[in-house]
């Protein structure tokens, strides 16, 4: 068999990469570099996440998808920080069978999120990757001066609240790596879809970043689930977290399989790839980011309080806490990509 | 054979990431972004550059030199653009297999480095690779504001200058390929070791910088070869080029290579992986750019000179020319990374 033409680096960025380079940074991804002007008075807001196949999504996965999660897992680290999204830079590792259909799609999943959220790409680098595709990107943000909200703002007496609902992406994995398990939790197609489509797709809250920054004093986005991230959260802030289970906004889908199997409560809060904001807020300002959450279409859900740190250096950071406002014993390992 | 205890991503940054992130924008990676103020007056430039295993590296180098390399190839294209670096952003997949001491010699040599060029670590992102050590990083230095000097400002009448010595990591790579050349060019052990160690390790030049911010109209780094890399510049500029070959500075390794094998031009011309900077400077500015060079230590050759475009389309953009000024044939491919 002949082997396919592998089209030149160059020929690969003029016909996929140009047409995203929309911002005068990139040069039109004609130089070494991109030059930004920082906006007057801003702070950059800068994070690098990577995603692998086998590792954070399925090999067969398409890359429509694949594109638009690497860039929103950074998105949502964007937003939970305040920041309104600038650019990007995407550094690309392909394997040596990846197809022409695969590259249209990987281009237009970034195209059409670029176009959602705002954002532009400002350079990049494709490589050939050891084995399966692996995508770094680098976002930037800008939040006013000295105003990034901290994952380690958290003070006694904030309320906390989740944007969204919680668990699905967990619960879509669950169902990607055994199928059967939709019927054995009595799911309608329509429930199993949007399970499946949340973990495959996060949704990054960048419309929350505003009333974020405006309110909260701080915050995180969970990628690595409920219970371990809200963990890293009380740590940074030396306070602890005490959360109600049955506050946790679920989504009638993933209600539905935990009402069929109540084991799920496991994975609803200890699973990972919610991408949903944690946000502390003071409890003077609760109904003012409530309003403001609302008024950008987002729901926000308070699902505990913050306190002051255990003085026992042994006790829980973070407890969560059932119907009977007891602590329930969830496990605090969450999800490790790693 | 039990399986190695495999420290968490948290523990892995404690221990190896959180000593370099020196600087107050990384919040000593205890946030999930970077924040930072950008200095006044200044453009930030940036770049992403990855490198992989088996594709840019051998799967045995030495990991303190591999992760030197994948800071300093993008150290390179920020001082081929006349920016100071500032700081970095670090992706890393690590195969499954990574040892302890593989990420002591990455992080000491990351550490090495950042003494050596200013720079420090300001967040990053440790990931599973389906297979093989993958290393992205996003590196940001500054310029005054609009003064990033790009690959296109070269014009008519410029003349063309690099730095260092071309074509040792090109013969340093077939040296690893095959060390029996070695003896069959006659290479003295000391010769063989520095193209080797060119090959290893690229000497970004970073100190070159503030001379080219002050005298270039155009510049790039070298990283797929000059006839390549060339002939990218003559296009962006809209000019033709024309390189001696004769002027071409190489280092006694290289120069004794070529005495022994002519055929060696080729792959000093248009091999790979040099990371010396290639820079057009007016011809009235040319005496004040080779003094600014030499005040900063780094040696720069007056290798050719800019013309106008082709008039003819089919005419070569890129001429290298022999000791008898007629053009020779290299090839225009150069060394593809991808």
């Amino acid at each position: 068999m002949a082997e396919p033409v592998r089209p030149s680096e160059d020929a690969l960025i003029a016909r996929w990469f140009r047409p995203l380079a929309t911002d005068p940074a990139s040069f039109r991804l004609g130089d070494d570099c991109a030059s930004l002007t920082p906006p007057p008075g801003a702070d950059l807001v800068l994070k690098t996440d990577a995603v692998a196949a086998g590792i954070h999504f399925f090999a067969d996965d398409p890359w429509d998808a694949v594109a638009a999660k690497a860039l929103r897992v950074n998105l949502s680290d964007l937003a939970a920080k305040g920041a309104r999204p600038l650019g990007y830079l995407l550094s690309l590792a392909l394997p040596a069978d990846w197809r022409v259909d695969q590259m249209e799609a990987f281009a237009a999943g970034l195209g059409a999120d670029q176009a959602r959220f705002g954002v532009a790409l400002w350079g990049g680098d494709t490589i050939r990757s050891p084995d399966g595709l692996v995508i770094s990107i680098t976002a930037i943000g800008a939040v006013p001066q000295g105003r990034m909200v901290r994952r380690g703002g958290a003070r006694p007496g904030d309320r906390l609240y989740v944007s969204g609902t919680l668990g699905d992406a967990a619960l879509g994995l669950m169902l990607r790596l055994d199928p059967d398990r939709a019927s054995a939790w009595g799911l309608t197609p329509a429930a199993r879809d949007h399970l499946l489509a949340r973990y495959l797709l996060p949704e990054p809250r960048v419309a929350l970043a505003p009333a974020i920054l405006a309110h909260a004093r701080g915050a995180m986005d969970l990628s690595d689930g409920l219970v371990i991230d809200a963990g890293r959260m009380a740590r940074s802030s030396g306070v602890s977290i005490r959360i109600g289970a049955a506050a946790v906004p679920l989504s009638p889908a993933a209600a539905h399989a935990l009402e069929a199997e109540p084991g799920l409560l496991r994975a609803i809060l200890a699973g990972g790839d919610d991408y949903e904001l944690l946000v502390a807020v003071p409890a003077a300002a609760a109904s003012d980011f409530e309003r403001a959450a609302a008024d950008c279409g987002i729901g926000v859900t308070a699902i505990g309080t913050v306190g002051a740190a255990p003085v026992d250096a042994d006790a829980p950071i973070v407890t969560i806490t059932g119907s009977d406002d007891r602590a329930i014993a969830i496990g605090a390992e969450g999800f490790r990509h790693f």
